[in-house]
């Protein structure tokens, strides 16, 4: 709800996907006046239950103070943009640094304010703590907006270059997808065996945990470039990558992402970074 | 330190590589009676300041109550196992579950009582709370040795299929190299930019943590074999890949492994999961 010395604001909402819809819906739980726009209307059903109105156009929805945008991509959105013209934009449709940077040059001559944004989070997480969006842009309009998009989660503004959003999303959803590819090929492989995710999950988050915690060091590596380890050696990690392919090869399971971990951590074996750090690993990537 | 109704045991350690050096020194923190046998017996020097004494074969080693064996591979340990010729034998090497189960066999014909484990930690972490030790193999040894090996880390057992150890650990691994895979190539695209591992790895150490939370969700569709979502679906996921993929092309650096998670989920998509969840990936894996 409005707080104390908190004013409740016109707010436009275009897209109501699954990410809109949750957008909407917490800035509705949160007091705000929203207005939302969508392709195919039927979609803004229960949020206009819930208090919002439904704008039969995107200019309709634009004329509120501030405009929220979030639809599949930024090709679905162009059009959607350019017909709306809204005075303040935040854009929470994800794309490529190149992408937010186009579209943070069109508003700049629409005299638009601009704000990209990328959220770390799923709907399920909007509105609660759990839900983090990473901002860039204008300064002066992330801050006059600050108190609606803490609705939405916990606000983190990198810089006024509007591409470091996109930038830092696609890095974070690369390392959600990678793990989550691992997480598959797992699930997979110990199901060869019978054993069941229900089984295997509470061990692989407690891992995962464990994980967490030797990235800082990795990280600490990538910077200084001294790869020398007391924890674990490169060429142990690619002798154990190279068995997991094997075994699951053997048990008739896909291989692909297991195998190209396995090249690139072989690749840095034999540039010579066998007794090196895992960290290593980056000379082959960058 | 023994504690009351405790008892130290002789404890032989087989290999003083930075895992087994580390499983010695908490043998010896615990007031354990320390033997230690390593191809390059000067490795052993710090231990032997700690109280360990050195054995001068593994045979020498294997006359103590228990013996512990970490060496890098199973092939390096085959000799050195049939030297030792121990009473009851924990096998901390990795390996594939087939190696393992070899291994079983033996001990079985020779009359060795044998337990499988692997260490799901660093070497910095034995003895610590962050250290987990998965067994399999025989109950009554274990349980039998369950007071010494939890001076190690906390000892999980899976059941008495000595494969099964090693077929979580490559499992587990799997999921770390897939992880830390997309965490490197993460810095090397944030660095592409200017920004550091010290300003990127806090944002990427939260969004890993809600990543996890996403984790039980997908394990349950995988059980179920319901991949209808109201979270994300399987198509926006692959085209966001494909922005990373190309963003990291055009910026020069390596895609091999985003190209193979993406090459994945595409197949997904093409078999017709593209308005399903991230977890039907699996049906391609399986
Ligand atoms: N879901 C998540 O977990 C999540 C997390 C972080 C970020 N995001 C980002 O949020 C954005 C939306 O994702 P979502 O999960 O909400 O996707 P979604 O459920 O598939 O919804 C897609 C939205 O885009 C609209 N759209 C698609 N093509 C269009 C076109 N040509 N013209 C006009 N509208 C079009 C759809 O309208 P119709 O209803 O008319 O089809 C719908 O509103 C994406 O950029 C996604 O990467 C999602
Ligand atoms: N380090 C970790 O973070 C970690 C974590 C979990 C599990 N593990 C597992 O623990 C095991 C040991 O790893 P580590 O990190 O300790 O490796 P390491 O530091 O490279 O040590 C390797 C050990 O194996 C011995 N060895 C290698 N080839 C041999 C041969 N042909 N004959 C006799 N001894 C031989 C070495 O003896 P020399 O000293 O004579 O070379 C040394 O004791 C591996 O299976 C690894 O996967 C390690």
């Amino acid at each position: 709800m409005i707080g104390m010395g908190e004013s409740r604001k016109q707010v436009g909402v275009l897209g109501l996907g699954r990410m809109g819809a949750a957008l909407a819906g917490a800035l509705l739980e949160a007091g705000h006046d929203v207005v939302v726009w969508n392709r195919s209307p039927l979609k803004a059903g229960p949020l206009l239950d819930r208090g919002a109105r439904l704008a039969a156009t995107p200019e309709e929805a634009a004329s509120a103070e501030v405009v929220i945008s979030c639809l599949s991509t930024y090709d679905a959105q162009r059009p959607v943009l350019a017909a709306a013209s809204p005075k303040v934009l935040v854009n929470l449709t994800s794309g490529t640094p190149a992408q937010a940077r186009e579209v943070a040059s069109w508003a700049s001559a629409e005299g638009i304010e601009y704000v990209d944004g990328v959220i770390m989070a799923v709907p399920q997480g909007i509105g609660t703590p759990q839900s983090r969006i990473l901002y860039g842009g204008s300064r002066a309009a992330f801050d006059a907006q600050r108190e609606v998009l803490s609705v939405l989660g916990e606000p983190v503004f990198l810089g006024e270059d509007a591409g470091l959003p996109a930038l830092h999303d696609l890095a974070l959803l690369g390392i959600m997808w990678s793990t989550m590819a691992g997480y598959l090929h797992a699930l997979a492989l110990v199901g060869t065996e019978g054993v069941t995710p229900s089984t295997f999950t509470p061990m692989a988050l407690s891992w995962l945990s464990a994980v967490s915690g030797f990235l800082p060091g990795i990280g600490e590596q990538v910077a200084s470039g001294d790869y020398a380890t007391d924890v674990s050696a490169l060429d142990i990690n690619a002798a154990g990558l190279g068995l997991l392919v094997e075994t699951s090869r053997e048990r008739g399971i896909g291989t692909s992402v297991p195998s190209a971990v396995k090249e690139l951590f072989d690749r840095a074996v034999a540039a010579g970074h066998g007794s090196h750090a895992i960290a290593s690993v980056i000379e082959e990537i960058r």
